[in-house]
């Protein structure tokens, strides 16, 4: 527990008009969104700049207090909120939210943690470029955020996570020291990638309080479409000759299941554009493609049905099917939620294996599969059965991640795709990881963290 | 120097058929193919898989014997070449060449470090795929060589460097454990990003034995163009044309000086394709891209003529005066050499400042300046004056970096934009790292390898 001198030391480097420390104005920094996670601090920090950053680092290391970096408090795996045991100093980046630089000339912006992706976005657009990381939190988190944990979301497949589109970082080191990595070059070729590993670390081997981020030229033409296919064995044809008609004209393919259709319908009201009904919907967006493409998957594929947006907003429509689901879960009750990966050949028999195994080893769970095709990705999150106790089916949380996490093993795949481990899969690791990888790990950790202060208790067994 | 009993104890691993211990078949191991690195080596290793790699560095570490990894030994910056003082032990990866498995479905391949670049690429080819790194030396180069050193080449732009290219690694570390690290996943967030420390790290931080490599659909269709621009301003404008109307179908786009067209002629005997003579030609590739964006950019950019390849046969003639172009600085005599990057806005400025400093230094000097304009990495020849002596005029290599590399730091610029520091820049790292990054990366290497007994004296200073 930090002492009151140490408490008083910090709060002088921001100043008391930007240190939280009454119960209520806390709330937001110790509660997760979702009241999954929640704990306690003496103490919330809100730096202005990079060396206030420095400077309470500095303090925290002579001191041996305890840092939670914290940027849009939007995880889901617990890395950003505090523990329970109340000597974790929360240092939110919000406040470091300029944007240094947008450089259009070499497809660059150089902007501060505390930025949320929206604006990013935003400011990205206003230059007439695009800066292409799209999540469902994008008007909360913020990119520093993004950046520690490696965010994906729904574009990945042509442009990368968020470490493909990062060209540059600068961080606050355990000691307070800051490294100034902000290049903005294509090719830099000297030295140890210190970037990429910062990037996904998760707050637990430095803080980023800036970083140079890659954007694009806008597509001109942009054409979303909604397939009904027979089988997820058929969503993975569609987008294997997606894939192969359009390359990297192909830059989303989301898998969405019927059942997800039938909440949102009945949660929100949304309509499904295609008129028959199918066990899966395959959702493409192709950008700048050649024309024809997706009339020709349709006249090749075994696909039952399909639309094609006629207008920006039909197109807003399909989407909000597929940005809708996992909401519309809400009120059915309990999810058991698992991010995971598998190579993309194995989708379907994953699905129908773990489908099979959940249902038989949790009666009436009603698997609401979705994902990123492309990725490998799933969301093979399970409702409730209709009617169960919400408490007691969530109780089963890590019983059924044993049953669904042994098929990902079995097919090769990640417990965690693009959610990080944090708090929530850390006592997976040494079921995922060998103990040469983790060794590798905790050097690495005890080099750049000797004192272990920076996010504790995450990402490393 | 490794005692004879430890010599011994290395042969037996990979057996006496093996292992090479006289000067002449040791030649190609010691001797760097342009002659400019040679050394010594009580020992050239040539184990046939991970197991040996694994044994000998046990043994290495134990004993406290150095070892330089090597694969087809083609790099620029003496690397994989021993040094002079006979004490380095050369493991050749070239017996490790075994193509582990190709997956069509998941668009990736699992191949052997000694499986030379062009039949990554021909196996590739033959399941109807593209390996799309590609470079000079790809007939001999090794791929365990283009990971270690993150090698570029001409199509960063569109698919990314060796990095980029890479899902996954095997990599056997100085203590002679095994990282298996062989994952085919699209996404993973689980923990550190050991793959990227690996890669670029030219064999100082552990032997890369294997690696799953990234595969694409092959282009249906691919456009190649000649211009011929007024300036490198404007070759810099019409890159940036393409750009706008084809994101990422521009594949290529390469810069070559009018004196590398002189080259060409005079000593290969090439023809430049366009008839009006200009300072500098841009290549341009598309793949798969809309139709007409060529003859679009020629109308509207300012371009003094230019040539569209009409037949297979006249793109590889169009290639070929770009490929042929560092060969044909041969018999001018001698060449200084700088593999840099600036930001892309910066180059067509970073060429007439280097050009004009170059020759005011160093009179009768000849700037061969070409290279990749999407990655802002240009490769600054200098070509000696005519009748002037070779040697003499290459005893100014360092005076010339520095006047080129002053230039390189103001315009934010790297030193190596992809053939790596090795030992011919390792003393240039402190005027270009802060100390904040080279302790870092000092205590990195101090973490995976505490003997220093992996390519000592290379990459840090």
């Amino acid at each position: 527990m930090p002492t009151q001198e140490t408490i008083l030391q910090l709060i002088k480097v921001v100043g008391e008009a930007h240190a939280i420390t009454n119960l209520e104005d806390m709330s937001p920094y110790t509660t997760e969104w979702r009241g999954l996670w929640t704990g306690k601090t003496p103490l919330v920090l809100r730096p202005a700049s990079t060396d206030e950053v420095a400077r309470i680092m500095a303090i925290a290391s002579a001191t041996g207090t305890r840092i939670v970096p914290q940027g849009g408090h939007t995880g889901l795996v617990g890395g950003g909120t505090p523990t329970d045991n109340g000597e974790e100093v929360v240092l939110s980046l919000s406040r470091l939210n300029r944007v240094r630089e947008v450089d259009a000339e070499d497809l660059s912006m150089t902007v501060e943690a505390g930025c949320t992706l929206q604006s990013v976005q935003a400011i990205a657009e206003k230059a007439g470029l695009l800066f292409p990381l799209s999540l469902a939190s994008e008007g909360s988190c913020q990119i520093g955020g993004n950046l520690a944990s490696n965010a994906g979301g729904l574009n990945v497949l042509a442009y990368g996570n968020a470490r493909d589109l990062c060209l540059g970082l600068e961080v606050v080191l355990a000691d307070g020291r800051v490294w100034n990595g902000l290049r903005k070059l294509r090719k830099d070729n000297t030295g140890y990638d210190l970037k990429n590993l910062f990037i996904g670390s998760e707050g637990t081997l430095g803080v980023i309080t800036a970083a140079v981020l890659k954007l694009f030229p806008r597509p001109k033409t942009v054409e979303t479409a909604l397939f009904a296919v027979p089988s997820a064995t058929a969503a993975i044809a569609l987008f294997n000759a997606l894939k192969s008609a359009s390359n990297s004209s192909l830059t989303a393919c989301e898998l969405l299941p019927d059942i997800g259709m039938e909440f949102t319908a009945r949660h929100f009201g949304l309509r499904n554009p295609v008129a028959t009904q199918a066990p899966w919907y395959v959702l493409a967006e192709l950008s700048d493609a050649t024309p024809g493409v997706l009339e020709k998957v349709f006249g090749t594929c075994d696909v039952s049905d399909a639309v094609i947006a006629q207008s920006e907003q039909q197109r807003v429509e399909i989407w909000d099917l597929r940005e809708k689901l996992s909401e519309s879960q809400k009120p059915e009750g309990g999810s058991i939620k698992h991010d995971i990966s598998v190579p993309v050949s194995r989708i379907a028999l994953f699905i129908e294996q773990a489908s099979q195994a959940v249902t038989a080893a949790f009666p009436g769970a009603r698997p609401v599969c979705f994902g990123h095709i492309g990725d490998g990705n799933l969301h093979f999150n399970v409702s409730q059965p209709v009617g169960a106790d919400k408490q007691v089916f969530l109780d089963q949380w890590e019983a059924m991640n044993d049953v669904v996490f042994a098929l990902v093993k079995k097919h090769s795949g990640s417990i965690s795709a693009e959610h990080g481990i944090g708090r929530l899969k850390r006592h997976r690791m040494t079921e995922i990881k060998s103990t040469v990888e983790l060794d590798l790990m905790r050097s690495m950790k005890a080099a750049f963290d000797p004192h272990g202060i920076l996010n504790p208790g995450r990402v490393l067994p």
